[in-house]
């Protein structure tokens, strides 16, 4: 039986439920849930609900489960994969988990928080700071995304490398069920063995599975120093030698490994207000990397001077900024923030969130830059991304001069050649921004049909209505046409 | 519909798959698949089958998920709650995983293994470090324990303090599923987003969900030096503040934090042979920590002995060695790995493996030992564990000239007052050992109706029939009785 639109007599039962100001129907209102913040997709819906409470969106999903009406659940609007927008047929409603935005509860000596689903990413690391503890998710929209968010889509960033994907750092969850049931599953526990593992199977599922209302939070010792480097690398095999040496000097002490080319450092550096090229010449790549340590004592300091000298030393970096000042270190990690959203400067922008094994870094950007060249001659391949956790974000951008809407008109035959290469290498076609809507067609592409089946069964099981983010990340419960291959 | 036994010629197309020697019918060659290695089950099955290959186990669940056959996975047949050992009925078939023994594939650079289930884990460490690698996963059955049961029943052990339980040392899976269809997720990234978290569903699900046929392991760089310190402290408030110390000097260099009491030390020292008490008089509780560092600089040493020196200028420890050798350190690692086996010298124990926040083990203890004399007057409390993943072993031994049978005749008992008490402060049944068959009423007398309507719900989308591991874990597809109270 196919999902229903919301009839008025359910949307007055829903808007109830939230009360007045929180049920929103005019397009005034609604047009901040609807539109992806790159401009990918516009969605439409008779109503968006701001609930305050896990009650409320019990309430809420509990009635749209009944009717058969399907339901987008939306945290800070940042994704990249328009997981979070409704389809244009405008049969959904989106519940947004904004006000759901209390720190229940902060224990520094346990080392964890217990945090709703608005709360945004960067109240929880405040928070955190605030009782002198540190929570290591860190993403350059992090003032915006909300931890909820996070979570449903298992968001990376900049600091994965020692200390995980934001599923490393949950001990437990809220979760509301696709029938209004809510599983009480904040646990903050180190340890418990007891039965399926539901907790990760919720983080991300892209709020497919469940909404989720609240987490248990894992906090971290907080650094007493962090040092970083901007390194220049002559290429990609001089990154990884650098990589490796790095990991053997400084083992967990390594909390960030970034690269940029020289193409992505001219974007940032021409269009970021208040940015300075670190260096007086252009250099093939950059790193950035980051050293933490648990002591103010200067052993951050020393091993990152050790690890540089002894790098120059074998001819493995070209140049190195090591800032002294708080304000020099947040420089220089602007250029490496930055760029996500520099690059819509320079025109249309074909994006891939992409990983393979460290070492074929090299490799994969030789090939993909090779087929680029093909199919596009003159578009300018902007790398960036997560070196440390073979994570690339080979966005291209598109030849000087190109009419935009020509040059993206390539999307789909550019990202089938640079995701066939990445299965080929046995990588990712998405390593952290997750499926939603852009990728799903290409995830039941790369991705066996044992293991489809499989997710199909898990979205059965949990929400047999298919009421849930209806036709993201998988084809249940599809409300909408099949994904644009923008 | 329910189970059926398997029919002669089911046992003799089953018998055909895996090949002449490794269908085993006698009671002989029976044995050893059949007990539960401290006694407390004895299974019956009329075939223990030993395939040799992922497609044998394929056809082996394909043939019973069509005769609707219950299907016992072992591994070392070293589990602790009964889990791989099929019920008395004798109508459930045993697959041995132990012939799935090779190491398909080491990646030294890339930092992965892919191992078969079968592989030991003394194996997989030995052929890391072979290769100039670490694999932290470290029990006391390491040289019997196998692999892919390590990451059923997602093991812990000695190592979960810095590198995490047995889920975290994975990247990928292969699964035979119910149906006998294969899941190839042998993927070897650092960051993949793609779809539900499968890998980590399959992991700790006991053999209910699917059988682990091979996994890609992480390996991680091998410390340059270890050094261990074996600690006397006079209670657990001290051991606490000790704990908070190291975790703050160490940081992830804190690579394991052991706890045992004054009786847990006697107990070993009286049974295991060429153990010796470290000092000369007996103290309230010892600590087991280790420190581990990347270079073979000493300052793995200086950092213990710094730390070691201020604990003591506060007064916090009472007494300190530091072997300087590696048969020293090997010597008082003993000390706590002999106490699982060592425990039975002394008669019946009844024992939990629970989890507690570390603030709150001193109290659990309290509270835990107050309970115990009231139930039973006399009774030994043997707790030892892994202080710094609030994870306690608390096994209770006898009153000394007590009958064993009437003390064992309290388990039931004892294990609800515990038990209850755990749920009081919030604390895990099973941390690390967990459910099987042992635990099976606990979990469901624990865990919330909405928690076991959403692993029945995973169990009947993965194993429709309830072919896999019957009874365990969760009561579907329960082929047995309920189980006992021991």
């Amino acid at each position: 039986m196919p999902l229903l639109p919301p009839t008025p007599t359910l949307i007055a039962h829903l808007a109830a439920i939230v009360g007045p100001g929180h049920a929103l129907t005019t397009s005034a209102d609604q047009a901040a849930y609807l539109t992806e913040w790159r401009g990918l997709y516009t969605g439409r819906t008779l109503l968006v609900l701001r609930p305050g409470s896990t009650a409320e969106v019990s309430a809420i999903l509990s009635a749209c489960h009944e009717a058969r009406v399907g339901v987008v659940p939306q945290g800070g609007n940042t994704g990249l994969v328009g997981g979070q927008i409704p389809f244009e047929t405008g049969r959904e409603i989106v519940v947004s988990l904004a006000r759901l935005n209390r720190i229940r509860h902060v224990d520094p000596h346990g080392r964890h928080m217990t945090a709703e689903a608005g709360v945004t990413l960067a109240s929880v690391q405040a928070e955190a700071d605030r009782h002198g503890q540190f929570f290591p998710l860190s993403l350059a929209s992090e003032g915006t995304c909300q931890i909820g968010g996070n979570l449903a889509t298992n968001a990376g960033g900049l600091n994965v490398l020692a200390y995980g994907n934001a599923r490393e750092q949950v001990s437990g969850l809220e979760v509301v069920l696709a029938d209004g049931r809510v599983w009480d599953g904040l646990r903050a526990l180190k340890k418990d063995n007891t039965g399926y593992d539901l907790r990760d199977l919720f983080i991300g599922s892209e709020g497919t599975l469940g909404i989720i209302t609240a987490a248990v939070l894992k906090l971290r010792p907080r650094p007493a120093e962090r040092y970083s480097a901007f390194l220049a690398v002559a290429d990609l095999d001089a990154a990884l030698a650098v990589f490796k040496r790095a990991e053997a000097k400084a083992g967990s002490r390594l909390t960030a490994f970034e690269f940029l080319s020289a193409f992505a450092l001219r974007v940032v550096l021409a269009h970021v207000a208040g940015t300075r090229a670190p260096f007086g010449a252009s250099y093939p790549w950059y790193l950035l990397l980051e050293v933490s340590a648990p002591e103010a004592d200067g052993s951050g300091a020393s091993l990152l001077e050790e690890l540089l000298t002894a790098l120059a030393d074998d001819g493995l970096i070209l140049k190195a900024v090591l800032p002294q000042t708080e304000a020099g270190r947040a420089a220089v990690w602007r250029l490496r923030e930055e760029l996500s959203d520099a690059q819509r400067h320079e025109g249309g922008s074909i994006k891939h969130d992409v990983s393979v094994p460290v070492e074929q870094i090299a490799e994969f950007i030789r090939r993909a830059d090779s087929l680029v060249e093909q199919i596009c001659p003159g578009a300018r391949p902007c790398a960036f991304g997560h070196f440390g956790d073979g994570n690339i974000h080979y966005n291209v951008t598109q030849p000087a001069g190109m009419e935009k809407a020509a040059y993206l008109a390539l999307w789909g035959m550019m990202n089938e050649a640079i995701h066939t290469l990445i299965a080929e290498m046995g990588g990712s076609i998405s390593a952290e921004h997750g499926i939603g809507r852009l990728k799903r067609a290409e995830l039941a592409r790369f991705r066996s049909k044992v293991e489809l089946d499989l997710m199909r069964a898990l979205k059965a099981a949990l929400d047999p209505r298919g009421i849930l983010n209806p036709g993201k990340v998988i084809d249940v419960g599809a409300d909408g046409p099949q994904p644009p291959s923008i």
